[in-house]
């Protein structure tokens, strides 16, 4: 369907990161008047697969009942459910802390569904109460994402999380509040 | 992250119908075993965007409080609701029947967003107590789909609609019966 009147704004290629903040306000943008949680994660995911270069998938799993289940994204068919502290996803969620990950075939525990993916990285998103899920972005090359991306990253996380409405079927308790 | 291990298969050109009959076996298998809603949702539209070849846009608009609202898609961000009637997506809700349009300039009431899109294919998900939303497919080119698209989709849309449990939250009842 129709989209949004977006600028013609180039993508975010590896290692620039200043224009993290076109993308944010992009997002602000999208997020201005609209608190719906499956809106704003749908369109997030879009913006994000939009924006940066050399992305072969991104978007985001949520906890529900327990595990971390597959919501919005753009990229191919994904893996629907993953287990508490597993994989790249699972290790972030539990720690409480983005992950980056220059070769996931070097990760223990990876889960290995697309033979594309290279590198990896993934963002905890929390609320005060409860940890929402986890935004995941993966590359098809190695070494895709610094320590720009990730910062840049965090960021767009955090704005998402807080300008969005979060339904009570969505989040998890339970994981260990940060040390 | 993670997809799941799917053929190498070639995308759905236009006017290539018999190719339907393997997208929806790949539906089926993703739908085996995995009735949430918002995966399937998900990973039906990466499915039919990574198969049907020349589409800018490919998901889907869920009735939630009286309006289509944006859902699980693979495109560029999108407009986040419709009301009732309007555009290609109403129309084709509120006729209980699959809609598609060559030209969607031509189309009276159309909510142009995206410049991009050219014709479009739009296909109500039913219950048989409530229509759930529609399944939506634009493409940059006109008269993109035909009736055999046409008539492949709506089958997807019902073994999506089927092979899925669908939470309270979502559909619209009022909308008048088919004549």
């Amino acid at each position: 369907m129709e989209t949004n009147a977006l600028s013609n704004q180039q993508t975010i290629f590896p290692g620039r990161a200043p224009s993290y903040d076109d993308l944010i306000q992009e997002l602000d943008g999208l997020l201005r008047g609209e608190r719906d949680w499956l809106v704003n994660l749908a369109n997030a995911s879009a913006l994000l697969k939009l924006r940066i270069a050399e992305l072969n998938w991104a978007g985001f799993y949520l906890w529900r009942d327990g595990q971390l289940v597959l919501g919005p994204f753009q990229g191919k068919p994904a893996c629907v459910r993953i287990g508490r502290g597993r994989g790249v996803c699972g290790t972030a969620a539990a720690r409480h802390t983005s992950l980056v990950v220059a070769d996931v075939h070097q990760f223990a525990g990876h889960i290995a569904c697309d033979a594309a993916s290279a590198s990896e990285v993934v963002i905890p998103l929390e609320l005060p109460d409860r940890q929402i899920g986890v935004m995941d972005l993966d590359a098809p090359i190695p070494g895709r994402f610094n320590d720009a991306d990730r910062a840049g990253l965090e960021v767009f996380a955090q704005h998402l999380t807080i300008g969005t409405d979060w339904p009570v079927f969505i989040g998890d308790a339970t994981i260990p509040p940060q040390p």
